[in-house]
């Protein structure tokens, strides 16, 4: 049977500032400049998921991606969407919220609720010219 | 002599929270909805401006997109990128920052700085499904 | 106060054949082509709705956006999503769905339900390359 | 000798239906939801083909695009665009076209035919959100 | 009847150089900076044309895109695809080819060969954050 | 820890000629068609270079996106804007500038001057239709 790689994408809207508290303030503006800015700036985040999986001969479905968007929309929308990513999402706390960290962050609470496929790699643009990648590696 | 409009784009991040502080908090809440987040959500802002003129025949140019941007840059760019449009920049002060309010606040920021052509319009992308146009009217 | 136009995206996915049926059969191949093929062929519509008026004092918005969105989807998603545009859609009925055909009959659906505002634009891209506008003249 | 990838975009617009013939009409529909809708819906289908190879010194191409370009248009693009691929495409009869069983289909009617480099992935956008990657694996 | 206005989507790509031969070298340094540059640079050129027109109530057609792809063809991306804008172009000898006055170039090549409709607008960009529309006014 | 990678997005707009200086005049067209135009094509190239590392867990970052980009500036943007690719650009001298040899060429230019990550991918996008991949192998 054939591995297909299937894509879905979602997006959300949050406010967020990289900042490190264990550091001086100093040191945080020297580091992060813009980034570090005090009352918070944030973007249209678009998140691309791929699950990898045999199509079900029945359906031609690697996963029904109606429930792959319920599924995103209960692990990583509804906490993100319109919040702060610093003070808001509990599965956030105590990370640094760089596009690094969210899409580990993603995968962790992601991964575990795929069933009869395989979370392949998770896909974050933080904004049109850059973005980040996570493969569980 | 023919007239030509020239349009460049820009992009700014910032936070933002839609809240009229006139108004109680319940009002805010069934108004604004998941705008109205406490701890501010933010966007990728892209800007469309639009000049019109007619081509100078020493340069085809209605004028220089470089000085279009550097003027770009000091009106909106410098003030509004990585910043709360809400808390930091001094010409937003008590104006709620929807999408509409911005847009005439960012024309009366640029329209008298335009010299030997005229202020057409500006286009406001506040994500890739919403944006809002003034013309100055 | 100032005139601002707001514009909101959504989309749909349907079937339909280019085919006027008080003509010969030779006369809709010769005219229409591939788009006459009798088992159909469909595309992914995006629809641009722009909407003019003067921002409330008190919210900032001409228009709710969710509320525009629910409107669109009423109106024109919910009659045309995953259906045949000449076969499932009863405000379409004896109309050749021609782009130009449907952005005159989607105006028609939805502007008298536009409230303390204007419709002023239309945009149906019927594919990347190809779209039209209809302001209601 | 570095081995590039090259990658060619195409598209197409095709009616589909979701429909398992061997299951009952209440299966399909509980299943396939509006995908399963009795008459067809559609795509504007977007598809990329990636080659890889190595790149010949006297040209500097893994592959002659224009060659590529002729290679897709006869094997996928002149049988599914302004098609039914549920009735029309030969070579997907007895197939329920999802875009997962589409990308196989696609790949053993293009994979034998690629000479002097080896066809690496075909991406098929069914919509801007969804999309599906197959590698021959 | 309803007027509706419909665009096609095509491109081209040219090298060119911004330079006016009857001032100094210094002068075209200072003026045109990077766009001066002597052996050229180039652009992939996007170019939208919209026609204004009643729909034919036997087609639904303002006007046959085929038609319209053929005479943009013929007129504008048959001499200027793969050329050189201010050497291989007879239309546009004489002419610094910036965006502004290659708009108006090609408004005057294509607005005469329209025939039962009218051309509205052309829209051209030279990268895709600055473009430029030419109406005829 | 986890591997995660970046990707920065730049673009370059520039001249070139397909042409084998040691091979026939009519080789070269036969071989390149329009590509091989005696004055010159151009195009608006977009580059998208990827790093693969862990990320620093003092800043979230694999790479400071700001070093990277000016990594890429130095080393491919600055050479190669609003050049002519065939006869600007020391490092591509006696290269048929193909997409091809060219994002073999700047993998040359830019992976030994990455330091404490690895560069994974250079994607350089020579129209939105074509688009070639290194990963130096």
């Amino acid at each position: 049977m054939p591995t297909v790689h299937i894509t879905r994408k979602v997006h959300f809207n949050a406010a967020h500032r990289l900042h490190n508290p264990e550091k001086s303030d100093e040191w945080n503006g020297d580091t992060f400049g813009k980034c570090n800015s005090p009352n918070w700036h944030g973007h249209n985040y678009n998140l691309e998921v791929t699950i990898a999986g045999e199509p079900d001969p029945d359906t031609g479905y690697v996963m029904d991606l109606g429930k792959l968007k319920d599924l995103l929309w209960e692990t990583i929308i509804e906490p993100c969407d319109h919040s702060n990513l610093n003070l808001d999402v509990p599965f956030l706390k105590g990370i640094i919220p760089s596009a690094e960290n969210l899409v580990v962050a993603f995968w962790k609470q992601l991964e575990p609720r795929i069933e009869g496929a395989r979370l392949e790699c998770i896909r974050l643009y933080e904004t049109e010219r850059n973005f980040v990648d996570y493969r569980g590696e």
